[in-house]
């Protein structure tokens, strides 16, 4: 993904890790955990929705930062052997694999703490955007529990209801953050607000589901991490729980949802929308 | 430890728990972890050093239940098979052995955001609050990384220096922070913070160096944990670098120093005073 903001979401990045004088080894495998690529997804939708709701980018800078610390920090954790196992991230090594297992605890635990100091750092309305950020993390390591311990609230029976809720938590409530962030980040009214969680709500299951579909479809050498690896370890997916076409037209309704909450906000929300056309569309 | 405020700092911490409505695994692994015992030291201290500096205890109880929720975090990833690797805790198993190791991880991560959560309730210099707590949440993790890496920066060469910067970050600024967080709790004023700061300084090292003694000197039974791990394992402590005669020296001139700067509080620090006698005569 080319975007006018990934330099400065890049340099946010750098600076969160720099400014702290970490122990040698944290520092290193915080560096490569945080600075090892990725799509900044979470950062580009913060930003993208702080301008939609009349913000400028600056404003949303720290938390854009702070919830790709909080990302990345659940990546090296959700990698690790006890958890999902994983050997490859984005092409390279996992953390635990790069260095040891002890340094991959230690740093997601490292990454999940800046994460909230960064995001102390917002200009406006910081105590809702800290409140905002730690909430969301909190029900993604909820999510992270439902898929490891495969134990649902007794009223969540089906199949199709479980998976829902999980990828509600592990993915979509860091993307409904990040789009609640931008808006709080401008201090938009309240109905932006609430237009903006709407649509983030939306992405956020759509990107899961999307990302499920290429699990299923696309080689590990394009995805960057183990392909098939989801369906082979008998993991919930959306693809295995409705099939694939039903997964696409899912995605393609959720796409829809998205474009719609957008219309009243007019075009200084065109770049959200070109980032729901980006996600539709992405091949890994 | 018998408290005048013990049972409002067990109430705060259930509270802390079940308002968060975590998934059914990490919901039992966070009481666990966070409501089986434990001499509930910073908080104490956060609410003793509250009262010195004028406040009233509801004003440092977020605080105090944040630097708990902090401690507790800290211990469930420490005792990790890839970290300490500790079957015992409190009399108990550790998180890891009672849970899956996949929940100890994960319930590290929930009870660290909770921390963060639960500071910002705090009523008075919230947003200083929060970022004390993240700051030395930071350096706790930096201290243990030190422990379990054996990497340290290149201007720290003689083993006692590296213990004393191992224990300064990975027991002495949570401590010390709980001090600090009571003083701002109060709203006090900068002379009064910069003693309890000291205070907390002093009590952190000496707090350590105890332990250090204790694990060399205590039965497992009686400690509740594994006795005489530390050099059994190889690890650095006090009594093994500079002897037993000389740590007990260091804990007598720290709680000296300790003492010495509560003498212009007044009679408001009694039970800081108490709290130093206390942690120096303790045996487990």
């Amino acid at each position: 993904m080319d975007h006018p903001f990934l330099e400065r979401i890049e340099a946010g990045l750098r600076a969160a890790i720099e400014s702290r004088n970490l122990a040698p080894t944290l520092d290193e495998a915080a560096r490569y955990a945080l600075l090892g690529g990725g799509k900044r997804l979470r950062p580009i939708l913060a930003i993208q929705s702080c301008i939609a709701a009349g913000g400028s980018p600056a404003d949303a800078m720290p938390a854009a930062v702070s919830l790709e610390c909080v990302h990345a920090f659940s990546l090296v954790h959700d990698d690790l052997p006890a958890l999902d196992n994983d050997d490859l991230r984005r092409g390279r090594a996992t953390v635990h694999r790069e260095f040891e297992e002890s340094t991959a605890i230690l740093v997601g635990d490292a990454l999940q703490c800046i994460a909230a100091e960064v995001a102390l750092e917002s200009p406006r309305n910081t105590t809702r955007i800290v409140k905002e950020i730690l909430e969301a993390t909190r029900l993604m390591i909820d999510g992270q529990a439902y898929d490891t311990e495969g134990i649902f609230p007794a009223d969540v029976t089906d199949e199709e209801s479980r998976l829902r809720l999980m990828h509600r938590l592990k993915t979509g409530a860091l993307i409904r953050a990040a789009c609640r962030c931008g808006a709080l980040a401008a201090e938009a009214e309240e109905n932006v607000l609430q237009r903006l969680d709407r649509f983030g709500a939306a992405v956020g299951l759509m990107f899961q589901i999307v990302d499920d579909v290429l699990d299923e479809t696309q080689t590990t050498a394009h995805l960057g991490k183990t392909g098939g690896k989801d369906r082979a370890s008998g993991k919930r997916t959306f693809p295995g729980i409705v099939g694939l076409d039903s997964s696409r037209a899912e995605i393609a309704r959720l796409a829809e949802t998205a474009r719609d909450e957008l219309i009243p906000i007019g075009p200084n929300a065109d770049p959200l929308r070109e980032l729901v056309e980006y996600l539709v569309m992405r091949t890994n």
